[in-house]
């Protein structure tokens, strides 16, 4: 793809809707190639930017019941007559070379449903690229007219904090604990969850379920509320996302705290803050890509990093010395 | 002071653990003049490079006996023979004026100790400039030989992340939480805590004080174990400013915990890990400084990121563009 009509094909497709030049489109943003990375911006400039979607964060650790969860959710909500988009975010991967939401064999159903797009997280991440990939891709689903954005991450290092920058609202998915032995919540979280929900409140695992449920309750309230929610929130529900229960509930608390924040002016407010954040890591992230696509620069500033760490230099010094050779 | 003379008496007087030269010193590094900041840079790269303070990062919200609490605890370290520097960080007294520690009176006995140094937070701070001064002033005591450096800081805004980046551990302080009404923490700073102290564990507010510290050792059993603790870690103890209850237990748990991860390499690996994080953030505040020192080119990037702001153009877009112009 380096034509321009190539690029206008696609951005008319995207904009129709179209799922498979959706996926091109995500495939092109998520290219590590310089000159992918062009038509990437190409493509995003010729974008309609009057759509937007409710984004939402998801996180759960593996075995929590993502996946029956988003499958169930989901569903429900193309029920409703909603387009649904599922992205997933996994800085992991990197490493592993997995993809958090494996095969969409795990989801079939939604994603036999003409009004889900399911993306899985792709199997080689460029470091740093993680946000700006997840950012772009969502732009994306966006324009291509999904009222609902799901933005999926597994409960490690960072990757909750990089999507609650880019989300509306964050809800945190957990299972029941085991007896005395209560299950642990990242730190960090719990601080940026809008919605706790228990999954699993089904079966014999029900009561546990419910006095887990109550345990973060007690533990939300211990946090001082924020600016940004109404009365009682943070909450945390219980769900059976194999049942089907509480999904209904779930929503309707994620429309509550929605409608108030778009009456508060929070929304709008809350969005016009993250894009002025991600406008000022990309001139970061660019400028620190000009300086280290000089090998010459990179290795310098590898070596100054290093004799920080060794206590050898301070950090104002030893930036102030690769600076100067620039 | 501008000769070069000067400088070397100055590192000198630091070196040798004079407190007047500390302050001098301190005070130049606080300066947002630039001739200043070469000056700073230079005494800086005179100091003794081998000498460790253990950093204790701080705390509370106003009203929760910090005062009372660092005089006290100042007080038992150099009664045990240690050399004690207090250091406050205020982000927001760029707007208010105002000063965490308010004048040295506050804390009159530990402020006529020869073995302490107590050092306000400036009337006035350069946003952005926070951490870099306060780091600075870190390196200067511990290059004054000081044995504990209490960094201490107000429970607002981001300055506990901040802080919890240049300290080796963090303890929160907090008051008892009154009947049903319990005491509301800032999101995000349970999650740096290494230590929680339950402040005015004496007299009518014994048992309140008691219950409070109860409810937070179960909210910090919800959080997961951290790879940088020992069993039990982190603790919520009860302690009695007032009274000097629980400030030798409160210490002897942190020697515990310092030996546990001097004994793991994770002191070491820490303090490489922030060195290395501060070189970066140097690295990134001295771009952006150079570039807003353009006053055309600092005009076009606050125009840029309006225009983000207000969904006219994407971050990478916009970045691309007003870093093309360099």
């Amino acid at each position: 793809m380096t034509q321009t009509a190539d690029l206008t094909t696609l951005a008319e497709g995207v904009g129709a809707g179209d799922r498979r030049a959706l996926a091109r489109a995500i495939t092109l943003v998520e290219s590590g190639r310089a000159d992918h990375r062009e038509q990437a911006m190409d493509l995003l400039g010729r974008l309609p930017r009057d759509r937007q979607a409710l984004r939402i964060g998801l996180s759960g650790t593996p075995g929590v019941g993502k996946s029956t969860f988003i499958e169930g959710f989901g569903l429900m909500l193309t029920g409703m007559g909603l387009r649904v988009a599922v992205l997933a975010v996994d800085p992991s991967s990197a490493r592993s070379g997995g993809s958090i939401l494996g095969d969409k064999t795990r989801m079939d159903q939604l994603a036999r449903d003409p009004n889900a797009f399911i993306r899985p997280s792709p199997s080689q991440t460029q470091l740093g690229g993680v946000a700006r990939r997840t950012r772009e891709a969502i732009a994306l689903c966006e324009a291509a007219g999904y009222d609902i954005v799901l933005i999926e991450t597994v409960g490690v290092g960072q990757s909750e904090t990089v999507v609650s920058q880019m989300s509306d609202l964050f809800v945190l998915l957990l299972a029941p604990a085991g007896g005395d032995e209560l299950q642990g919540v990242k730190r960090g979280i719990m601080e940026i969850a809008d919605l706790i929900l228990v999954n699993k409140a089904d079966g014999s695992l029900k009561p546990q379920a419910t006095r887990t449920c109550a345990d973060y309750a007690g533990a939300l309230r211990l946090l001082r509320k924020r600016p940004q929610d109404p009365d009682g929130f943070p909450k945390a529900l219980l769900v059976s996302a194999l049942e089907g229960d509480g999904l209904k509930e779930a929503w309707a608390e994620i429309e509550t705290l929605i409608t108030w924040r778009k009456d508060h002016d929070i929304w709008d407010a809350t969005r016009k803050a993250q894009a002025g954040y991600w406008f000022a890591e990309e001139v970061r992230l660019q400028m620190m890509e000009r300086l280290m696509s000089d090998p010459a620069l990179a290795a310098r500033i590898a070596d100054a990093r290093k004799a920080v760490a060794d206590g050898e230099l301070l950090p104002a010094a030893a930036a102030a010395m690769v600076l100067k050779e620039i």
